[in-house]
Protein backbone atom coordinates (compact mmCIF):
# COMPACT_ATOMS: atom_id res chain seq x y z
CA UNK A 1 0.00 0.00 0.00
CA UNK A 2 1.16 3.45 -0.89
CA UNK A 3 0.31 6.43 1.54
CA UNK A 4 0.70 10.21 1.04
CA UNK A 5 0.84 11.78 4.21
CA UNK A 6 -0.03 16.13 4.21
CA UNK A 7 0.81 18.43 6.41
CA UNK A 8 -1.24 20.84 5.42
CA UNK A 9 -0.47 24.81 6.01
CA UNK A 10 -1.53 27.99 3.61
CA UNK A 11 2.51 28.74 4.26
CA UNK A 12 4.13 25.50 4.07
CA UNK A 13 1.84 22.16 2.93
CA UNK A 14 4.35 19.68 3.50
CA UNK A 15 3.95 16.21 1.65
CA UNK A 16 5.46 12.28 2.61
CA UNK A 17 4.54 9.30 0.39
CA UNK A 18 5.79 5.57 1.97
CA UNK A 19 5.26 2.08 0.87
CA UNK A 20 3.49 -0.57 2.92
CA UNK A 21 4.66 -4.33 2.05
CA UNK A 22 3.69 -6.59 4.67
CA UNK A 23 5.15 -4.80 7.68
CA UNK A 24 7.99 -3.01 6.20
CA UNK A 25 7.96 0.97 5.77
CA UNK A 26 9.46 2.44 2.52
CA UNK A 27 10.57 5.90 1.94
CA UNK A 28 9.25 6.96 -1.74
CA UNK A 29 8.83 10.80 -1.53
CA UNK A 30 8.62 13.80 0.63
CA UNK A 31 8.49 17.97 0.19
CA UNK A 32 6.72 20.65 0.84
CA UNK A 33 4.49 23.51 -1.83
CA UNK A 34 5.51 26.65 -0.37
CA UNK A 35 3.50 29.58 -1.30
CA UNK A 36 4.33 33.21 -0.80
CA UNK A 37 1.91 35.87 1.35
CA UNK A 38 2.76 38.34 -1.39
CA UNK A 39 0.11 36.46 -3.49
CA UNK A 40 -3.55 36.92 -2.93
CA UNK A 41 -5.17 33.54 -1.19
CA UNK A 42 -6.79 31.76 -4.81
CA UNK A 43 -3.59 31.74 -6.68
CA UNK A 44 -1.76 30.53 -3.36
CA UNK A 45 -4.70 27.94 -2.63
CA UNK A 46 -4.02 26.78 -6.71
CA UNK A 47 -0.25 26.16 -6.19
CA UNK A 48 -1.12 24.18 -3.25
CA UNK A 49 -3.81 22.05 -5.08
CA UNK A 50 -2.02 21.91 -8.76
CA UNK A 51 1.24 20.79 -6.30
CA UNK A 52 -0.72 18.00 -4.84
CA UNK A 53 -2.29 16.75 -7.57
CA UNK A 54 1.24 16.90 -9.53
CA UNK A 55 2.31 14.30 -7.01
CA UNK A 56 -0.27 12.48 -6.71
CA UNK A 57 -0.26 11.39 -10.51
CA UNK A 58 3.38 10.90 -10.47
CA UNK A 59 3.23 8.94 -7.47
CA UNK A 60 -0.01 7.29 -7.88
CA UNK A 61 -0.63 6.82 -3.61
CA UNK A 62 -3.69 4.47 -2.75
CA UNK A 63 -4.40 6.44 0.81
CA UNK A 64 -3.96 9.60 1.86
CA UNK A 65 -3.35 10.57 5.50
CA UNK A 66 -3.91 14.07 7.13
CA UNK A 67 -3.00 15.80 9.87
CA UNK A 68 -6.26 17.56 12.21
CA UNK A 69 -4.82 20.54 12.36
CA UNK A 70 -4.83 22.28 15.54
CA UNK A 71 -7.10 25.15 16.03
CA UNK A 72 -5.78 28.35 16.31
CA UNK A 73 -5.96 30.91 19.02
CA UNK A 74 -6.23 33.46 16.15
CA UNK A 75 -9.59 33.48 14.16
CA UNK A 76 -7.81 34.70 11.12
CA UNK A 77 -4.91 32.20 10.96
CA UNK A 78 -7.77 29.68 11.86
CA UNK A 79 -9.82 30.57 9.13
CA UNK A 80 -6.67 30.16 6.52
CA UNK A 81 -5.50 26.93 7.42
CA UNK A 82 -8.79 25.36 7.52
CA UNK A 83 -8.95 26.60 3.77
CA UNK A 84 -5.49 25.09 3.20
CA UNK A 85 -6.71 21.60 4.83
CA UNK A 86 -9.72 22.10 2.57
CA UNK A 87 -7.54 22.54 -1.04
CA UNK A 88 -5.36 19.31 0.36
CA UNK A 89 -8.34 17.02 0.79
CA UNK A 90 -9.86 18.40 -2.62
CA UNK A 91 -6.50 17.12 -4.15
CA UNK A 92 -6.83 13.59 -2.62
CA UNK A 93 -10.82 13.42 -3.49
CA UNK A 94 -10.94 14.57 -6.62
CA UNK A 95 -8.55 11.72 -7.44
CA UNK A 96 -10.84 9.26 -5.76
CA UNK A 97 -8.39 8.57 -2.91
CA UNK A 98 -9.74 7.81 0.71
CA UNK A 99 -8.38 10.31 3.40
CA UNK A 100 -7.93 9.11 6.68
CA UNK A 101 -7.62 12.25 9.31
CA UNK A 102 -5.00 11.92 12.44
CA UNK A 103 -4.75 13.98 15.24
CA UNK A 104 -1.07 15.89 16.07
CA UNK A 105 -1.34 13.44 19.27
CA UNK A 106 -1.78 10.32 17.51
CA UNK A 107 0.57 11.08 14.51
CA UNK A 108 3.03 11.79 18.15
CA UNK A 109 2.15 8.70 19.75
CA UNK A 110 2.53 6.24 16.97
CA UNK A 111 5.80 7.52 15.96
CA UNK A 112 7.36 8.65 18.96
CA UNK A 113 5.39 6.76 21.73
CA UNK A 114 4.15 9.78 23.24
CA UNK A 115 1.93 12.35 22.65
CA UNK A 116 3.64 15.58 23.45
CA UNK A 117 6.93 14.88 21.31
CA UNK A 118 9.11 17.42 19.73
CA UNK A 119 8.71 18.14 16.09
CA UNK A 120 12.81 17.17 16.13
CA UNK A 121 12.01 14.21 18.06
CA UNK A 122 9.32 12.77 15.33
CA UNK A 123 11.61 14.00 12.78
CA UNK A 124 14.61 11.78 13.97
CA UNK A 125 12.00 8.79 14.13
CA UNK A 126 11.31 9.47 10.94
CA UNK A 127 14.85 8.65 9.99
CA UNK A 128 14.81 6.25 11.94
CA UNK A 129 11.31 4.35 10.67
CA UNK A 130 12.41 5.05 7.25
CA UNK A 131 15.99 3.99 7.51
CA UNK A 132 16.73 7.62 5.74
CA UNK A 133 20.61 9.13 5.02
CA UNK A 134 19.16 12.51 5.43
CA UNK A 135 16.97 14.64 7.79
CA UNK A 136 13.74 15.65 5.64
CA UNK A 137 12.35 19.09 6.54
CA UNK A 138 10.54 19.44 9.65
CA UNK A 139 7.08 19.63 7.23
CA UNK A 140 8.20 16.95 5.08
CA UNK A 141 8.93 14.58 8.38
CA UNK A 142 5.25 15.90 9.81
CA UNK A 143 3.91 14.83 6.82
CA UNK A 144 5.73 11.37 6.63
CA UNK A 145 5.28 10.58 9.96
CA UNK A 146 1.55 10.62 9.40
CA UNK A 147 1.57 8.48 6.69
CA UNK A 148 3.32 6.37 9.40
CA UNK A 149 0.55 6.39 11.68
CA UNK A 150 -1.88 5.39 8.93
CA UNK A 151 0.21 2.59 7.86
CA UNK A 152 0.22 1.21 11.95
CA UNK A 153 -3.20 1.39 11.35
CA UNK A 154 -3.37 5.02 13.23
CA UNK A 155 -2.61 2.95 16.67
CA UNK A 156 0.00 5.09 18.20
CA UNK A 157 0.68 2.40 20.61
CA UNK A 158 4.34 1.59 20.72
CA UNK A 159 3.86 -1.85 20.16
CA UNK A 160 2.54 -1.47 16.94
CA UNK A 161 5.98 0.70 16.22
CA UNK A 162 8.32 -1.18 18.07
CA UNK A 163 7.87 -4.43 15.79
CA UNK A 164 10.54 -2.52 13.32
CA UNK A 165 13.16 -1.86 15.62
CA UNK A 166 15.51 -4.07 17.17
CA UNK A 167 17.71 -2.73 20.28
CA UNK A 168 16.64 0.63 19.03
CA UNK A 169 17.93 -0.20 15.38
CA UNK A 170 15.15 -0.78 12.17
CA UNK A 171 15.43 -4.17 11.19
CA UNK B 1 -19.78 38.22 -19.09
CA UNK B 2 -21.06 34.85 -16.56
CA UNK B 3 -20.69 35.16 -12.78
CA UNK B 4 -20.64 32.37 -10.70
CA UNK B 5 -20.98 33.53 -7.09
CA UNK B 6 -20.52 30.87 -3.99
CA UNK B 7 -21.75 31.47 -0.42
CA UNK B 8 -19.74 28.75 1.00
CA UNK B 9 -20.74 26.63 3.91
CA UNK B 10 -19.88 23.37 5.13
CA UNK B 11 -23.69 22.28 5.35
CA UNK B 12 -25.06 24.12 2.91
CA UNK B 13 -22.92 26.35 0.36
CA UNK B 14 -24.98 28.12 -2.13
CA UNK B 15 -24.45 28.93 -5.80
CA UNK B 16 -26.03 31.52 -7.83
CA UNK B 17 -25.06 32.23 -11.56
CA UNK B 18 -25.83 35.67 -13.41
CA UNK B 19 -24.84 37.08 -16.98
CA UNK B 20 -24.25 40.71 -17.69
CA UNK B 21 -24.95 42.18 -20.86
CA UNK B 22 -23.98 45.55 -20.72
CA UNK B 23 -25.44 46.83 -17.92
CA UNK B 24 -28.10 44.06 -17.69
CA UNK B 25 -28.25 41.48 -15.58
CA UNK B 26 -30.10 38.30 -15.85
CA UNK B 27 -30.64 35.17 -13.67
CA UNK B 28 -29.04 32.03 -14.81
CA UNK B 29 -29.58 29.57 -12.20
CA UNK B 30 -29.25 29.21 -8.49
CA UNK B 31 -29.39 26.62 -5.52
CA UNK B 32 -27.47 24.75 -3.02
CA UNK B 33 -25.27 22.12 -2.05
CA UNK B 34 -26.01 20.10 0.98
CA UNK B 35 -24.03 18.03 3.10
CA UNK B 36 -24.83 15.74 6.06
CA UNK B 37 -23.23 16.00 9.17
CA UNK B 38 -23.43 12.15 9.69
CA UNK B 39 -21.19 11.99 7.31
CA UNK B 40 -17.34 11.98 7.69
CA UNK B 41 -15.15 15.47 6.91
CA UNK B 42 -13.65 13.94 3.58
CA UNK B 43 -17.13 12.89 1.87
CA UNK B 44 -18.55 16.10 2.96
CA UNK B 45 -16.20 18.12 1.03
CA UNK B 46 -16.11 16.13 -1.82
CA UNK B 47 -19.61 16.66 -2.13
CA UNK B 48 -19.14 20.36 -2.32
CA UNK B 49 -16.66 20.37 -4.73
CA UNK B 50 -18.34 17.27 -7.34
CA UNK B 51 -21.13 19.49 -6.97
CA UNK B 52 -19.37 23.17 -7.87
CA UNK B 53 -17.40 21.00 -10.27
CA UNK B 54 -20.81 19.86 -11.72
CA UNK B 55 -22.23 23.57 -11.74
CA UNK B 56 -19.06 25.19 -13.94
CA UNK B 57 -18.90 22.34 -16.47
CA UNK B 58 -23.06 22.56 -17.06
CA UNK B 59 -23.01 26.51 -16.97
CA UNK B 60 -19.21 27.62 -18.12
CA UNK B 61 -19.16 30.83 -15.88
CA UNK B 62 -16.21 33.03 -16.76
CA UNK B 63 -15.57 34.75 -12.97
CA UNK B 64 -16.23 33.57 -9.60
CA UNK B 65 -17.11 35.53 -6.98
CA UNK B 66 -16.73 33.97 -3.06
CA UNK B 67 -18.15 35.31 0.14
CA UNK B 68 -15.39 36.02 2.14
CA UNK B 69 -16.60 34.42 5.70
CA UNK B 70 -17.01 35.63 8.67
CA UNK B 71 -14.39 34.55 11.42
CA UNK B 72 -16.62 32.49 13.65
CA UNK B 73 -16.20 33.22 17.62
CA UNK B 74 -16.42 29.15 17.87
CA UNK B 75 -12.95 28.13 16.25
CA UNK B 76 -14.15 24.59 15.55
CA UNK B 77 -16.96 25.88 13.29
CA UNK B 78 -14.24 28.57 12.05
CA UNK B 79 -11.97 25.94 10.40
CA UNK B 80 -14.69 24.11 9.00
CA UNK B 81 -15.93 27.11 7.21
CA UNK B 82 -12.54 27.14 6.12
CA UNK B 83 -12.38 24.16 5.00
CA UNK B 84 -15.52 24.30 3.26
CA UNK B 85 -14.23 27.46 1.35
CA UNK B 86 -10.77 25.94 0.30
CA UNK B 87 -13.08 23.41 -1.41
CA UNK B 88 -14.85 26.30 -3.54
CA UNK B 89 -12.24 28.09 -4.57
CA UNK B 90 -10.74 24.64 -5.82
CA UNK B 91 -13.55 23.85 -7.84
CA UNK B 92 -12.90 27.13 -9.20
CA UNK B 93 -8.97 27.62 -9.57
CA UNK B 94 -8.90 23.78 -11.19
CA UNK B 95 -11.60 25.21 -13.79
CA UNK B 96 -8.70 27.93 -14.22
CA UNK B 97 -11.43 30.68 -13.63
CA UNK B 98 -10.26 33.63 -11.63
CA UNK B 99 -11.79 34.14 -8.44
CA UNK B 100 -12.53 38.06 -6.35
CA UNK B 101 -13.49 37.51 -2.95
CA UNK B 102 -15.78 39.63 -1.23
CA UNK B 103 -17.21 40.79 2.26
CA UNK B 104 -20.51 40.23 3.22
CA UNK B 105 -20.22 44.06 4.21
CA UNK B 106 -19.43 44.88 0.32
CA UNK B 107 -22.22 42.89 -0.65
CA UNK B 108 -24.44 43.78 0.70
CA UNK B 109 -23.69 47.72 -0.05
CA UNK B 110 -23.78 46.92 -3.46
CA UNK B 111 -27.08 45.02 -3.26
CA UNK B 112 -29.58 46.76 -0.47
CA UNK B 113 -27.21 49.93 -0.57
CA UNK B 114 -26.56 49.57 3.45
CA UNK B 115 -23.61 47.11 4.80
CA UNK B 116 -25.78 46.42 7.70
CA UNK B 117 -28.67 44.84 5.97
CA UNK B 118 -30.95 41.35 6.75
CA UNK B 119 -30.58 38.17 4.81
CA UNK B 120 -34.27 38.71 3.99
CA UNK B 121 -33.33 42.54 2.79
CA UNK B 122 -30.62 40.95 0.42
CA UNK B 123 -33.01 38.48 -0.61
CA UNK B 124 -35.26 41.01 -1.65
CA UNK B 125 -33.26 43.45 -3.51
CA UNK B 126 -31.97 40.22 -5.15
CA UNK B 127 -35.95 39.25 -6.28
CA UNK B 128 -35.68 43.16 -7.75
CA UNK B 129 -32.43 43.31 -9.27
CA UNK B 130 -32.73 39.82 -11.34
CA UNK B 131 -36.75 40.51 -12.06
CA UNK B 132 -37.05 36.87 -10.37
CA UNK B 133 -40.58 35.59 -10.09
CA UNK B 134 -40.19 33.66 -6.88
CA UNK B 135 -37.61 33.63 -3.95
CA UNK B 136 -34.51 31.89 -4.14
CA UNK B 137 -33.19 30.01 -1.05
CA UNK B 138 -31.28 32.22 1.38
CA UNK B 139 -28.27 30.42 0.44
CA UNK B 140 -29.05 30.63 -3.28
CA UNK B 141 -29.73 34.30 -2.68
CA UNK B 142 -26.53 34.91 -0.70
CA UNK B 143 -24.65 33.93 -3.50
CA UNK B 144 -26.55 35.31 -6.53
CA UNK B 145 -25.62 38.79 -4.39
CA UNK B 146 -22.15 37.73 -4.51
CA UNK B 147 -22.47 37.72 -7.86
CA UNK B 148 -24.55 40.41 -8.41
CA UNK B 149 -21.75 42.38 -6.21
CA UNK B 150 -18.85 41.14 -8.88
CA UNK B 151 -21.10 42.18 -11.41
CA UNK B 152 -20.92 46.42 -9.70
CA UNK B 153 -16.58 45.98 -9.65
CA UNK B 154 -17.71 45.02 -6.24
CA UNK B 155 -18.10 49.08 -5.87
CA UNK B 156 -20.68 48.72 -3.50
CA UNK B 157 -22.31 52.15 -3.99
CA UNK B 158 -25.81 52.99 -4.62
CA UNK B 159 -25.09 54.64 -7.89
CA UNK B 160 -23.61 51.28 -9.07
CA UNK B 161 -27.07 49.44 -7.99
CA UNK B 162 -29.76 52.13 -8.85
CA UNK B 163 -28.78 52.81 -12.68
CA UNK B 164 -31.11 49.30 -12.61
CA UNK B 165 -33.68 50.98 -10.81
CA UNK B 166 -36.24 53.46 -11.85
CA UNK B 167 -38.77 54.85 -9.72
CA UNK B 168 -37.80 51.87 -7.79
CA UNK B 169 -38.36 49.44 -10.47
CA UNK B 170 -36.24 47.53 -12.02
CA UNK B 171 -35.88 48.54 -15.78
Amino acid sequence: MRILGIDPGLNITGFGIIDKIGCKLTYVSSGCIKTSSDNKLPPRLKLILDGLNHIILQHAPEHVAIEQVFVNINPKSTLLLGQARGVAISAAVLNNLEVSEYTALQIKQAVVGKGHARKEQVQEMVVRLLRLEGKPGIDASDALACAICHAHGGVGTLASIYHHLKNGRVV
